[in-house]
């Protein structure tokens, strides 16, 4: 089984006029990336902020489960955030994840896909037996900005429902992403 | 093809002591559920709270996005949220939807179920061309409580991933679980 990363990023991601901008980090994608991430068997999940006081703020977040009394309030939250890290840049989660293997295949996520790998594809991708790690991109506010698709080596198809419309939460892509990636069917 | 209807209770649920308790509604879930809803399908989605001021709250949430300037920032969240409906109890949204046509099978939702009807044979039910309306129930804070699941006609069976752990958020929950009753394979 091949490891599985995620990263949530903040820049370069687009607006509604498809401007690049940087969004801001909230504590909620954090605590439900980061539960979803581990109820998938998702080894890391990288936030991805450019600026200092935005990754200080995430920092601190996630400590608050470490620390009582959060931790005494929940520890399954502990459980989900020790899988974050608050990193500068995409490269730099890259880095992080090559240090316990081989350098990740990246993979962009979006709702405007045209066209991309299929969920099956990736996931006999990720069950074979010497699989390279998997990361996958996953935009805030709008979603990524051009270059970030430009930068994967991979375009995931996107999550369609029986309709056109696909416009979900990036909490809620995520999940039915990994879900179809690794759950298991009952 | 049934009609599926999704219900999120804030009474009665549970908190991390299994104590019975009453929730707030935020306006998040109000989004991201219904956006899911729409992305999937879904006839009708309903908030379920018994507190009058709280019914008040989110109803201004949701008329926000039917008015400018919430309209004309984002016109697909008013595609979403026209999906949204406001009530005090379980029978209020059941005899909403039975309005429409038959009156719908209860189905609770729990990542405690240890058993229950399997997606793969909820969603035969649903594609039925004769099939009866669902209506899935989902709880916040720590889930439905018993007299909640025991209302139910069926249990639906819990998500998981590869491991033990399945704590996902209410708004990764109602996504994962629609993403295998309705989703499309890509």
């Amino acid at each position: 089984m091949a490891d599985l990363y995620i990263a949530l990023l903040h820049y370069p991601v687009v607006d509604r006029n498809a401007r690049i901008v940087t969004s801001a980090i909230t504590s909620l994608d954090i605590h439900d990336l980061a539960r979803s991430a581990r109820t998938y068997g998702v080894r890391r999940f990288f936030i991805v902020h450019p600026v200092a006081e935005q990754r200080e703020f995430a920092a601190r977040v996630i400590e608050h489960w470490f620390e009582e009394p959060g931790r005494a309030f929940d520890s399954r939250r502990e459980e989900a955030l020790a899988l974050a890290r608050v990193v500068a840049t995409l490269e730099e989660a890259l880095a992080a994840a090559a240090e316990s293997g081989a350098a990740p295949i990246v993979v962009s996520t979006s709702a405007r896909n045209r066209a991309g790998i299929g969920f099956q594809s990736l996931r006999e991708k990720i069950e074979a037996p010497d699989g390279q790690p998997i990361m996958l991109l996953f935009g805030t506010a709008f979603g990524l900005a051009a270059a970030m698709l430009e930068r994967a080596e991979l375009a995931l198809a996107p999550i369609r429902g029986p309709g056109d419309y696909n416009h979900l939460s990036v909490r809620a892509a995520v999940t039915a992403i990994l879900d179809r990636l690794r759950g298991q069917p009952a």
